[in-house]
């Protein structure tokens, strides 16, 4: 059958899990209740240390067929998934789903515990790497669901993701479980999408390298939460840990972009004083946020907040005053995950409140101005942030269909075509964020609003902007690179892309 | 049927509402999940603000029949229960459970919407005033149940109590629901009672007199839990709120009994670096905590934490470096309100993680001391803080239960006769906490150790503390005052004392 955006979702695949397909941003309304995690009694006296990695899968009784999840909040220098279930593939335990906020290549040797039945089920932001490329070859014979950060907290809180161990890694712990990330030889700062997992999982347990006098505060996992702590060598990689991503591009497109960008979000109507926004970590995207800066310190403008994954430039804006406060899911660098034990403007939240679409209001539904990137984006401005021009997956869902849909202005900014490839395209590959929720597409050829957006098209006409018809701006591309040859798939689905409300929006099939 | 503590139980009670009797401090091991409350979408650009009283009740729906939940933040200075069941009593809803934290003298307008049928069941810590007295004369069909804090926190977890809508007052709120307590008029400091029904009720509903621009930071209750908000003139009288039950003892007697318990603890073995500590409100305990500063001091020791409905002795202690933080789930006076906002290692914590005997650890198990006081103490070392000589009940079941459970030194102190009552007597009228979790009786007239306790025994016979059995105690009070007359009881039970776990320690009757 086809969704509301016309995308194929093979009818075996919707009865065989019971969903239901995407139909529109705002279509579900849910009448369930959240789903409770098991009860334990903790007792005075009781000691929750563990000596290893074995003992404490032991302990949480983990058995073939249950489901482990992890964070991805020390990124490419994760240790923790690798250590978990080599251990468990060791004790023979099989047939297991793996949940994780995120993957990357660092987790390649999953590949090995797919192929050995351990790993029989994946749900992840994302994919890179290896991994990515052998699952769009076909490695896995469930497809993996692919979720938003906002969805995945929704799953959880709904019972749609039943975590039965949680495997966190924390850099600082104490004996009780009290955990964060703030200090230690792998801080990560915020432990935001850890929060929920130990919330909602049945078994909880801290992997730490930093056991820390009790008791460590702030915490951002509490010890009313924790079964188990475990002291292991290392959790992380720091140089992973801190990407890097956050340096100032010099790029003349970029900067082409974030010029437009950034005129267009002056004249949008939502730049003005106590307005709020998010930025990615892209060279296109910091950018924006540096003219953006500018513009403020000229205007006599401050925000409100600005959200999202926190890079350096976020927090001078905050230190300047520019910002009044920082709400802050994940830190992409060492900068912001300083900051955020030493602010207390610089505020720790977790997945839910950042972008859950089924809870009482999350921080991305005040959002006044976001600003996304995109690999490619269709004449009905449908956006695809999961897999490149090969079909072969390299990208994560994040937070880009939660904000999207939660902001009053969803900017995508993104080069017209990259190498030979164009980025405007009549049909994306595969569809993460619907065109509903996106109001301009702002490239370094020209700028294109959703017809549904007429009063931006007005505001941008009368401030002279690059105003093109998406139809126009696919014309040029293609115009410049050509049509690229059709990607080639097989029949076999190895992804279902779910929409942050629990439907699926679109399916990603094996390449040939 | 008799309880493992031999109170009298009656089948009836048992049998009509399902319960089990205590057996013991940590007999029950909990196999259930987690209440999940009810999911509610909100979705961009809905509002929460609601101009009354009365709309707010209207839009969560409030029926026949249903739970409705209160904080006792501002304790004799609350304004928000009457202003509620006032209002739901004119709209004509009638037979709900309240559910409230605690209640006090200032709620005596209760007794009105009990007797036309508004509140058919009352569930909370404690009872004061004329409304304590019209109860303890059989004013409701329907027993109270008196619960602790961490029994509260409990049964809420547990779905013991499902609350329908929760109505708590915040002395700072944003339009979206981000509220706090740490400025306003009716600045109260910590919310930690209120954050429990935040997270579990079905409706979720913020009054405040201080609309603050969003984001209300930090937030004690979160945006993502709330349904509505609502702006009124006045939510407490600071003056009922800051009781001012924080001065230094003269009372001679207080000192006495303040330096025998001093002598106690700091022969105890628990008394080292890094222990940690809480002491209550009253006079002789506020002394406690007085001459424990001067021997911290003296001997170059310092706290890890301290405990409990905070005062500015603590905050003092905090401040000095004496105690390293503080867990504070309820703010006793305008200093601890002001420190909490201000001092990182001034932690707000809620009922759950401060006391609830069925999660993964709450911070009373982390407890060396406590020091906590009695209207009555029996032979068996059953406490008794709920009612007075008289049979009337004037008091709260609050932490006293929670923190003996937890802590490993667990010490009563209170005066062997209270004018010509004895305090020590062969069996208390009602019982909040079981002898078995008391360690240490501390009187003015000597000292008398659980007999359990031998290891105490040696340690305070070699220090040369004036030690008695407890027998012996009684009969000092006897020999002084002469036995009080038996008060007598109706059958009617007015009360059901739950014990932290969920099972009946005792009941109240009704006074003839």
């Amino acid at each position: 059958m086809k969704n509301v955006i016309n995308r194929e979702i093979p009818d075996e695949i919707i009865e065989k899990n019971a969903l239901n397909v995407y139909q529109g941003p705002f279509a579900i309304e849910p009448t369930i209740r959240q789903h409770g995690p098991k009860v334990t009694a903790v007792k005075p006296g009781d000691s929750k240390l563990v000596s290893s990695i074995e003992e404490i899968i032991k302990k949480t009784g983990l058995k073939d067929g249950m489901t482990i999840s992890f964070h991805h909040h020390f990124r490419n220098g994760d240790y923790i998934v690798n250590m978990v279930v080599d251990t468990i593939a060791k004790m023979g335990i099989k047939n297991l789903t793996l949940a994780s906020s995120s993957l990357t290549n660092i987790h390649a040797s999953l590949i090995e515990h797919i192929k050995n039945g351990v790993v029989t089920n994946i749900t992840t932001s994302g994919l890179r790497g290896e991994l990515a490329e052998e699952i769009s070859r076909g490695l896995m014979k469930n497809p993996v669901i692919i979720r938003s950060h906002g969805g995945r907290a929704r799953a959880i809180e709904a019972g749609d993701i039943k975590i039965d161990v949680a495997f966190l890694g924390a850099p600082a712990a104490d004996e009780y479980g009290n955990a964060s990330g703030a200090v230690g030889k792998a801080v990560c700062g915020s432990l935001g999408y850890a929060k929920i997992d130990a919330q909602y999982a049945d078994k909880v347990v801290i992997i730490t390298d930093n056991l820390v006098e009790y008791p460590n505060l702030p915490a951002s996992i509490s010890q009313k939460d924790v079964d188990y702590v475990v002291a292991v060598e290392e959790i992380g990689d720091p140089s992973g840990i801190a990407s890097g991503a956050t340096r100032y591009t010099k790029n003349p497109r970029d900067l082409l972009i974030a010029e437009n960008a950034k005129k267009a979000i002056v004249h949008s109507g939502y730049f003005k004083d106590g307005f709020s926004f998010q930025t990615g970590t892209g060279g296109a995207s910091l950018a924006v946020a540096r003219f953006i800066r500018k513009e403020m310190i000229d205007k006599g403008i401050t925000a409100s907040f600005a959200l999202g994954g926190i890079t350096k430039p976020m927090v001078e804006m905050l230190e300047e005053g520019l910002v009044k406060s920082l709400f802050d899911v994940q830190c992409f660098d060492l900068v912001a995950a300083n900051s955020i034990s030493k602010n207390d403007n610089h505020v720790e939240i977790d997945a839910s409140l950042y972008a859950n679409p089924h809870n009482k209001g999350a921080v991305v539904n005040k959002l006044d101005v976001v600003v996304l990137s995109a690999l490619e984006i269709d004449t009905d401005f449908n956006v695809n942030v999961i897999t490149g021009s090969d079909g072969v997956i390299r990208g994560a869902s994040g937070g880009h269909c939660d904000t999207a849909a939660g902001s009053k202005l969803t900017m995508i900014v993104a080069p017209l075509i990259r190498g030979r490839i164009p980025t405007v395209v009549d049909k994306v590959s595969h569809v993460i964020t619907p065109g509903e929720t996106v109001d301009v597409l702002v490239t370094d050829r020209g700028i294109a609003v959703n017809p549904k957006r007429q009063d931006l098209v007005e505001k941008f006409k009368q401030a002279n902007l690059p105003l093109y018809d998406i139809e126009k701006l696919r014309d040029l591309a293609i115009n410049t690179v050509g049509t690229p040859d059709a990607i080639e798939y097989t029949d076999q689905v190895v992804g279902l892309i779910e929409y942050r409300d629990g439907t699926i929006i679109d399916v990603i099939k094996a390449i040939k």
